[in-house]
């Protein structure tokens, strides 16, 4: 555990990806500043910064939608964050599975994921 | 498609995730501006805004490294993209298939998703 390495934006901020570990689906991004990332590191569950509240959020603390962290990764410019979790539930405020749902331009998810279509949709079903 | 939805930031940006349809490995996290995300929908291919050159970039333009967008998605709070994309070559500027290659926390990849670890190593060579 070594964070001195991450570099936090001009608003003491960096992007968190948050993946679902099993599935690979892509769940959330949200914010981390440096208590957010020791509280997540410290206790092996996300915690994020909120914009919008201006506070350190626990992720899951009314909802009961925790994630535990299984991995975190950094990026080559250490400005980014990759955390694998395992979801208790919803990772989206809306109750959906994923923040992710909305589509603005491709083919209906899966269509080009024929070789592998039936292993992804069995890995979703079982994540959830 | 219809970016009018779209949440840009103070600086004019908005973070686009990019994941590799095929083994949906998280390969970058990379910014638009109004113009990169307008011309990645026209052409089909990556186009993101480097901050540190404050310049459109067409992502392989000097490396080849294109990205070919099969599908992009869009946050519950539309201030995050989400890009599905079929990557000719790697996507990071040091070589690597992925540009989260470092590990701050966690066991070695692959070490919690025993279920699956045959299948997902096999998607990744597929899919480089």
């Amino acid at each position: 555990m070594n964070i001195s390495n991450i570099r936090f934006d001009e608003r003491g901020l960096v992007p968190a990806i948050v993946q679902d570990a099993q599935s690979k689906e892509v769940l959330t991004l949200a914010y981390m500043n440096e208590e957010a990332l020791q509280k997540s590191l410290e206790t092996g569950e996300a915690w994020f910064y909120s914009r919008s509240r201006q506070e350190l959020w626990h992720k899951g603390e009314t909802s009961g939608n925790t994630q535990r962290i299984l991995e975190m990764r950094y990026d080559c410019d250490q400005d980014a964050l990759l955390m694998l979790v395992e979801p208790q539930g919803p990772a989206c405020h809306t109750g959906s599975y994923s923040c992710f749902s909305e589509t603005i331009h491709g083919e209906a998810a899966g269509a080009y994921t024929d070789r592998f279509s039936i292993v992804n949709q069995l890995e979703q079903i079982i994540a959830k």
